[in-house]
């Protein structure tokens, strides 16, 4: 059976698409605005591992309200959640019978409920897939260590394609670099070299 | 790493133990109160599957209490996940590195939060995994269809060693088996005889 994976090139959705490998048609797929060429750096991840790749175009507004919302908040986690939830939308509306995403047990965003999860599935008639939210932070670790070849720093450093590369970007462009590295916490980033 | 999952014979724990076959050292575990022999249908299943099998035994005091439960309430739900607690603390001691389960993303019970599954894998520094509490009933119903041979029928009628086996006969023996009928809904069932 087909399944569309959103993905970043970080090693959560890379994790995910190996769990997902011997029991679907994995094809990776990456969210993009437009607003940077970022995405071209999943495809780089996409390609080390093999699998399937294609993009998925979001609606620029959806965006823009995003670095309103971040903007408002002085924080991510909103804007990256509402975000989120448009991808998966968009990506229930392809043609794939199943959709998956990296999201983990001790995510705090991007997070889909039960009740956000089966009103997907119904209304979309897909099965909507979170192989890694039984896994908790430390079983993930392992496993990436065991199963994936990453880099990491921080974010600024490493080139992946997850929403926050084009919200930096729109907001950078919006209110400055400062407004940046104010609203985005420093953290860690990985991106996936290929598998071990 | 070696994982040890909780194993009834059924759909659900059979499923789960092909998720986890690629990743970890999978041995299928079968809680028993000692009350039935009814753990030696699941010892059959996972002879189908080829998996490494043992069982686990559980703590006879704490049938006793789930099934005081059962007559209380006229309803399994509370009684099995007292059990179920139990059982994953059981197994949490056992020298695994790994503990996981066959809760999905839609059973009512047993489930495990994620405040549990913390709780559970800081006191016994263990990983907890629950592979299937990211698929929904459709999803698990297919990669079941595609990958397991099951039988299936009324409880009844089906040899499985879940923990309703031991408390449907503890309650049979203290209040008859026109109880069990009255405490247990019908439901279908499922014993998996082998891989496709």
């Amino acid at each position: 059976m087909d399944l569309g994976l959103l993905y970043s090139g970080g090693k959560d959705s890379s994790l995910a698409a190996l769990l997902l490998d011997s029991f679907y048609s994995v094809t990776l797929v990456t969210a993009t605005f437009g607003i940077t060429d970022d995405w071209k750096h999943a495809r780089r991840s996409a390609d080390s591992t093999g699998f399937e790749f294609r993009t998925l175009d979001l609606d620029p507004a959806v965006a823009e309200e995003a670095v309103d919302r971040l903007q408002n908040d002085g924080f991510p986690r909103h804007a990256i959640q509402q975000v989120h939830t448009h991808a998966l939308e968009e990506l229930a509306g392809e043609d794939f019978s199943a959709i998956a995403d990296g999201t983990r047990r001790d995510d705090r965003v991007p997070s889909v409920s039960r009740a956000q999860a089966q009103s997907l599935e119904d209304r979309h008639e897909v099965d909507y897939i979170a192989p890694l939210s039984g896994f908790g932070r430390r079983a993930v670790d392992r496993l990436v260590d065991a199963h994936l070849a990453v880099e990491s720093g921080p974010s600024e450093s490493i080139p992946r394609a997850d929403y926050e590369a084009e919200l930096r970007a729109l907001l950078a462009e919006r209110a400055g670099r400062e407004a940046v590295f104010e609203t985005f916490p420093d953290h860690e980033q990985t991106s996936v070299t290929g598998f071990r």
